[in-house]
């Protein structure tokens, strides 16, 4: 757990948002704290749901360890991380939740390792469904809940914000199929639009920041040179091993152009255009070839953010929507909402970036520029 | 002016929000500030767009005036007043100006009144449209600008708050077909965002309360009744008598139902079901019609918020954008923000009531949540 | 209680603090919602001292009720109209309660019209201490808890902000001299601390302002000619109709200095000196006589703001202190901390104005400062 | 500088307050901008100070540089590391600023080293006392103005905050004995006032906090045992190496009871008694007697934060107070504010505690409650 606190909540994103300084450790507190409060709602207004006092105390304290070990898994600079090497936190968080010593801490908290695990990667298996969509389900999750705040927090993006106290009080559980399914009372909407629009607006000013966004790539690169072996962290002792902290410090120790620039905050990529509001993709699409074709594949990068795009706020699709409660039962947000329906669906924010050092940024706008007119 | 602090600035909805007491005046001096801060930007980016410095010292004196007096016009409740007298404040505006001791005020000031009048009332001739857009313009506006916060502020609801900051210190003015058109750089784009987001949950929070909607309509058979004759306050000395406070004073003097039903809070009507993501009109029209089947036109109350809507965050359509700053000149918003493009257009947000005394409101919320399955 | 809408909290400090503009009846909400966290907690930390479950739940109910109405005896204006027509607001409240209609109301709360008056008026006799504390003790009451968050928040003077959530969590009951007396644990001592500042700030900032404190003086001199008889509103009927916007319109109707003064806010007194750091009144009295011989005492106004100082935070003297749980028994809170001690006991805070019509306000203010050196 | 994004501004202190993870990095940033803020505000009330625009140009680019660099002499864990090295940071400034990595930097900026060490040690023969400070003063310094913020920020403490607005809008440059010192405007008491009192919040709540002072004290210990040569880190070089993660690294590494306690958080020491309002040190003295005797100096340990308590709001003694605007010339603060006389003067806060693994706490604390009596 304390390695989390060497790992820092938004990876890069201090070189653009300078407070941007937490670490998951304390966004694990934090999740922990609101996944008990929407617990404790969820158990004033349903409380048949949770069988006798005994289980509700249990399911209560289940919910509460896999918060707190939800982040586990997450190696230094997370996606960098994995892109790199391969391993997906998941995976990770199950190999380190075997080891002895996370081991005996689960069982001194009195629940049991696999319906932790199960809770974390989202088993569809798991005999609590509604734990696991408050741990790891894509849109009420208390994770959410808690580093929607905390960032907007700690990078000072006051738009970031949302009525965290009346969605959650506004929690309720529902059969939906068979299944226990989270949602919320009607009277909630107005807050389950805040909270989506927040999630909007922090993709649009911070997870996407085009500073942030270039060095997290230049990072890829490094990290490669790092580990030239992609199976070097995949033994457990060393991954544990490894944090934020020691991969800057090897940074100083490599005499390449991407730990390089790293280290000294050289901006390599310059932003050419960005299309953050495409309903086609034709404009990018065109940008993209024109650049490649002037100034070659290596100079060139499209940003297409695939790897963050499973956390936008339009993952709403299929049985993934939020429960609303009705005069005729549970309904999708997406009818009782115009605002949710509209921000639902598939994204296509895309930014291109071109190698300062081999192209003229200038040229390379008015390219844009001229093919986006 | 003095008369704007005994007229609240949201009418009756402390009836639903018990603090939000301010009055118009306050919120005249937060538009005179809001206002000032945005010509000083604007005067700092496009110094050559307003003549020599008296000319500008002038335009900063006349946006001052204009905004300070643009809600003199407004009656005691503002929306109901106008429609049982018929006379809109606009045209009111226009009588005040006249008197004698409004023109020696604004004379004090050093600006002509007819200035003052052309901003305030939205002249297309006014020589100034980049003020006029800033007093009375459909999107950026200073008075806009500062209700937003205001109201959020006095009725507590956090999700109305956007970042005024940052989009005041990205104004700009360009040349759009020949005319100064208001809008904002490029880095503005999501302060623009996070603006009409909190236009859309101020709607849905609290303009558009359902208990404020229904002491509204009820305010509305009750000022009937204090002026049964429609041309009573045609007068400007008489019309300048009246303030909230003198209405609620003559309601006390009043035997009939509206007037006691205000005077001691009742409920009249019950919210039988309300349609806020209609994208079709088709199930709102259903309900009405199987309503006032069964309960009668008298007893059912349609609330299509007509004389709102234009205030919502809708408004972008025709000319009335907002521009943005491009590679190519200024762009329409919509077009660089999938946001703004998906809030624009237009919003068909309903409220049925049906009188509590004359109708069995569960069989009526029965009624629509049959239909609206 | 829906008079106390048309009673402003702060009176004529809207004419210094624009925004000032909240009611005694939010302000009766907000206490009675302070007050219901404060029980609700007591009740949980120290269950025995409320007796049997219905024991307890008549006293939650007696709290609300008195807290509800702990207001409602004030006139308009507060303690101008109390100086002048003589009545003390708790008077008042004990006519009021008496009424058939409050009666009625408080009845139909189920709770004991004399245990609710006991409460208010702080009857020494009273059954329940920790309750009369809690509405009208001299430090840790509700009442004081929500008006200076409220006060801070409407005027927007940002250092009358204090931990309330951990003051309301600290709350305990100690039993000193054999009877249950409202006190705090040990880890709210800094929460009292930030409590007792924020009463020093807004005395400092808000409550003695000097302009407010010029335009209540004005308020005194109208009323009296507003009325001339001051036993004009002994009767409770008559009082009823009073609120501050009846006494606005009839200022109108008034060709008299004060009321003139008022109605156009002409600045009648001009600050000659104050005196806020005075350890001894000889400084204070030095200009005082200096400006009286100089200029006649009719034009020379000493503000000892003696009225408003029982509402100070030094009222911490005698068996009127907060009590901390200590390791033998509670004791005084000026003992575990320094900053209490400091700003407790007895204050000196002095203010010296001039009739402008009458005296050279320059040469006032020399007068002053020649003698302060 | 990039160092400084690994020496957390509070050492130790996120381990009572787990999201106090901001850098001194970013502080510098802050303090920074505050200073700036400052400066501009000087210039505009005191142009005649600053001499011609380009000397004025010259002393703004000196502030802000020194404020960049004030905190480059600290290292890990500042105080608990100068205790055990020995060497102050300030001589670490002048070492590191020789540095040709550093001087070049500086020569950049275009401003002279030797005046930015000047301001930054506070030298007594700089020729900008006013600049001097604003960075190391021990009142009105833009580094205390950002760290109280910043702090009360990032552990959430909400009575640290306090009205800098104000605070910086009051700033004056007055003429005390012939040499330029700064001061406060009239109108800028209250702000100086709600600074005062944040800076005693913060030194209660948090700064003095008994689990940070207990786990600095375990740090003091553990860094003995990573430098047993207290000249290991005597070089420039050395010492640039190290920074709060590295020593943490170390701690790994190392097998005594202090590294062991600090690696798993493990409560060496529990508080006995706190003296937090002593006005004489009797019940202190007497209790530490008490518990040596029993327990053996060894096992207890006196906190008197001796090394802190120049930061105190009570560093107002002597030449080193803030001056305020009167009608005959500047005059103390502590004679215009009562509150900040009262915070005035020496403070003695003590802490006792003792060692758990050989002490009875619960039999310490009885003692001690015995003789505080």
């Amino acid at each position: 757990m304390q390695r989390l606190r060497r790992l820092r909540q938004l990876g890069l994103a201090y070189l653009a948002f300078p407070s941007a300084e937490h670490s998951r450790f304390s966004h694990a507190l934090g999740a922990l704290a609101m996944g008990t409060r929407a617990f404790d709602q969820l158990l004033r207004r349903n409380p048949n749901s949770f069988g006798d006092s005994a289980r509700a105390a249990y399911q209560r304290r289940l919910l509460r360890a896999a918060l707190l070990l939800h982040d586990i898994g997450h190696g230094p600079f997370s996606h960098a991380c994995e892109k790199v090497l391969g391993i997906p936190h998941e995976r990770r968080t199950k190999d380190l939740i075997a080891l002895d010593e996370v081991s005996e801490g689960i069982a001194a908290l009195e629940v049991e390792r696999d319906d932790v695990l199960g809770l974390i990667v989202g088993d569809p298996e798991s005999p609590y469904p509604a734990l696991r969509e408050l741990v790891s389900g894509p849109n009420l999750d208390a994770d959410r809940m808690d580093y929607l705040l905390r960032d907007a927090y700690f990078t000072g993006v006051a738009t970031g914000r949302y009525d965290s106290e009346q969605l959650v009080a506004s929690l309720r559980l529902f059969e939906v199929g068979g299944k226990l399914a989270l949602g919320i009372d009607r009277r909630g909407v107005v807050a389950l639009e805040s909270f989506v629009t927040a999630r909007y607006m922090m993709f649009a000013s911070v997870y996407f920041h085009h500073t942030t966004r270039m060095f997290e790539r230049v990072l890829h690169e490094a990290l490669g040179e790092i580990w030239p072996d992609p199976h070097a962290l995949d033994e457990v002792s060393e991954f544990m091993q490894w944090d934020d902290f020691r991969v800057l410090d090897r940074l100083d120790d490599i005499q390449t152009p991407a730990a390089a620039a790293l280290r000294n905050r050289i901006r390599v990529y310059a932003l050419a255009a960005e299309f953050n509001a495409e309903r086609d993709l034709r404009p990018f699409e065109l940008c993209d070839a024109a650049l490649r074709e002037r100034f070659g594949d290596s100079n060139v990068w499209a940003d297409s953010q695939s790897q963050l795009l499973h956390r936008l706020p339009f993952g709403l699709g299929g049985d993934a929507t939020v429960w609303v409660d009705g005069p005729n039962g549970p309904v999708d947000a997406r009818e009782v909402s115009d605002l949710i329906a509209k921000l639902g669906g598939k994204a296509y924010w895309r930014k291109l970036f071109v190698r300062r050092e081999a192209v003229d940024v200038a040229e390379a706008r008015r390219i844009c520029a001229s093919l986006s007119g």
